[in-house]
């Protein structure tokens, strides 16, 4: 019995034989999601909306300390309203869901639910906004949108999401591009100390940055299998929707100026993020800052007298950390296994043996490590192995971004490299869209970003030869 | 200028003049929503999402407490799973927002925008639910649905607008009872206990009961202007929707059963609740724990030495509260009214004179009652006063409801209050409903529950005279 149950919880592909499939397996066995009669969409389950909830907390939080505020718009844009910046429409017009009737109703003009909500909060703006005083606006919303995606994956890209969007207004550019720069920063820092993700922070080239903006910052991760996960942007728009809405205030010498705007959005695909950079052939792997459960405490041979007690003891003792007891009575086995699908950072295991020695075993869910820690330790030592155990996780997944980061000097190493070596690709490059477009065409490769950190690789472009002008990561994406 | 810009602040219109105008001068001078171009449909700003905020994170925190998780699903019904419970179905369709568009492409079967999720609920527990040992499920989400409104008025009635809706799925019928009347206390208890609202607790009539449940309970509050307003339902449905989704599990003997279920939810419009009844001629009350901001301190003569930083250091020591301290340049009576006006709770101010006698001003907003406090008693003294307050502003709605409920024991009586006393009225009701009809066609007065605390006023029915089975509380409602 419990060595069914425990193939029963086990039973994922693993990541070398198909990832994809592994990825599939692990979103649905750990619980995170369920799949519903609405195609395209899927239900967030309490193990998986658990993981957003403690996302939502610690990004507002540190929203908040950036002096971010917290509001609501309406989910509908009016045909009319979305049409205002033409590059704009023209990115999102393609793939919305359009509402055509209210009641028994046809509606006098149709609505799309929103994809994003540029178009509503500068016609919030524009009414709200008059004088310098009135600078800047730093707002967000916690909300769902709506993208009419024809092949959706869990997390990754489905019809509706969840995610926050910050929309500001400022009253110069500089104060514009600060603060699209700044949101960037809290993104990043956000992935590496709290998903233990480590991210590329840059540009995106023009032909990859967002519809209606002047310039877009990404933060670009590694997943385990190579590929590329756009994890955050951030746009800075200049004044060009607030030309398009006519948002304009009074500045200091009651003269009129157009405002200067930014957004910057994160999603549940951050979710799918954690699952690909720290899963394993056993399930999900969480770093202990986003796990719902940190610690779970396993009795072994329950039924023997004063194990249950003990355990209960322990888990009392555990109670500064986000700790569970599974007392169910299936067997131990099948409680490993379900706890190492569900990612559960730390497990405490004691039975009556370990009671007579006054010791219980704690187990890291990354490693595998095992240690024997004196009852009377317990405390300080889970504490002590949950801050390693995030630590190392961060480092891991920098090492196997490090080494899955190839640097192309010329077409055929890139091309190479492309074909064979999943991972991230450092080369030169012109700047010109042309080559974009060849290396995607020919290779299914994009520009991910232009680094901060620029790197002078060559003197020319790894594709066309000409004199280049930006370092960019490239890479198969998500 | 001082004087001016006290009295634009103030300019509102008076309850007692124009209430349902005085409610809309303050949703909109605090601060709490912006319109939109989206026609029904309200932007909630920082002011009133900070208070939706607070809302969130205490019912969540009473949620948890009874085992509840959250979870996530579509916000999109397609039209065959919304048909499919009758009785639920004609409640709703009217009144849905119809998807019919994707993209560029005409969907093969429309969806309406979620306008409560029973059905999204009922098909997501038949493909999870199988065994007694997945039982009982007690899922929440934190969402916003859409109801087609013809006339809408801020947070009370809007085409969208934010909510929580519980769902749950129980092995047997006393349990699903018994999760019913659980989450109706919990509302009660947290709108008593950190709205500062007292409520009636009963149950709805046939006639007033919610598309497709057995059983409807309610909590009812009355508001300044002797209006009722129905602040939180929970529902039982029995096994009426298990039936209509085929949802089942296999007991511990091995049969086949239909689970029993229940749904309930609290909105935005709490916040129209707190507004109406605590709100006066100044503006917003708002009751210290819903409060974003607790207390506020206000310099006097700030531009005169050492006053600045003495009201920083008195903010710092009032770091235990929600603090804020207001050193923009306006003048202190501006600075007050803008204070009154938001409904921040305790003001302190300080000046000169103040600073040489080593004290400060408390003003309670609710009674404006001003004390003068040494200064090294402020974090005490201000404890103290939110406290008091909290609990005065619950103990004066409470004798403003039971000033305003009468009982009517004949129909002439019920007439005469029905048209000259705004309140509730108690009367007998013989439980038939062409009494209700009757009633509310004659006088626009509808049943608004049958209390749980039942008593005995007559032996005959307030309408028709025939032997009275409940007593009901009757009023006009929002």
């Amino acid at each position: 019995m419990a060595k069914d149950n425990k193939k029963m919880v086990r039973e994922i592909t693993s990541m070398a034989e198909d990832f994809a499939q592994w990825y599939t397996d692990v979103v649905v066995k750990a619980g995170l999601i369920g799949y519903t009669s609405v195609k395209g969409c899927m239900a967030i389950k309490p193990a998986g909306y658990a993981i957003w909830e403690n996302i939502q907390q610690e990004l507002d939080r540190r929203f908040k300390a950036t002096g971010v505020q917290n509001v609501y718009m309406p989910m509908f844009i009016p045909e009319s309203l979305l049409q205002k910046e033409k590059d704009h429409v023209e990115g999102f017009a393609p793939e919305v869901a359009w509402v055509t009737h209210g009641g028994l109703n046809e509606l006098q003009e149709r609505m799309c639910v929103r994809p994003t909500s540029e178009t509503l909060f500068c016609d919030f703006y524009q009414k709200e906004i008059q004088s310098y005083r009135d600078l800047p606006k730093v707002y967000n919303q916690w909300c769902s949108v709506v993208r009419w995606e024809k092949e959706t994956r869990p997390f990754l890209r489905s019809r509706e999401f969840l995610w926050q969007e910050g929309h500001t207004a400022h009253a110069t550019a500089e104060e514009a591009r600060a603060r699209t720069e700044q949101m960037l920063h809290v993104y990043a820092d956000f992935c590496e100390e709290f998903l233990a993700i480590p991210v590329i922070r840059g540009q995106k080239t023009e032909k990859e940055k967002f519809a209606g903006a002047e310039a877009t910052y990404t933060i670009e991760a590694l997943m385990h299998d190579g590929k590329a996960l756009q994890s955050g942007t951030s746009h800075n728009f200049g004044d060009g929707f607030a030309r398009a809405f006519g948002i304009q205030y009074t500045d200091k010498e009651n003269k009129l100026q157009y405002v200067h705007q930014t957004s910057w959005g994160m999603t549940t695909r951050l979710i799918g993020a954690v699952i690909m950079v720290h899963g394993d052939d056993s399930g999900l792997v969480l770093p202990p800052r986003v796990a719902p459960t940190q610690v779970i405490v396993i009795p072994i041979a329950q039924h023997k007298e004063g194990v249950l007690e003990k355990a209960q003891e322990i888990y009392e003792r555990l109670g500064a950390y986000r700790t569970k007891i599974d007392d169910t009575d299936n067997k131990p086995g099948w409680k490993f296994a379900e706890a190492e699908m569900r990612g559960i950072p730390v497990r405490v295991e004691l039975g009556p043996k370990d009671i007579e020695a006054g010791q219980v075993i704690i187990a890291r869910r990354d490693t595998g490590e095992k240690v024997t820690v004196p009852m009377d330790e317990v405390e300080v030592r889970v504490g002590q192995i949950l801050e390693q155990m995030q630590s190392d996780m961060l480092e891991r997944a920098r090492a196997h971004r490090d080494a899955h980061t190839y640097v192309a000097t010329n077409y055929e190493e890139f091309v190479d490299t492309a074909v064979n070596k999943p991972g991230f690709i450092k080369a030169m490059w012109c700047g010109d869209r042309a080559c974009e477009d060849k290396i995607k065409e020919e290779l299914a490769v994009t520009s991910r970003c232009m680094p901060f950190a620029q790197e002078h690789l060559a003197d020319t472009c790894v594709c066309c030869g000409r004199p280049a002008k930006k370092m960019v990561y490239w890479g198969k994406a998500y």
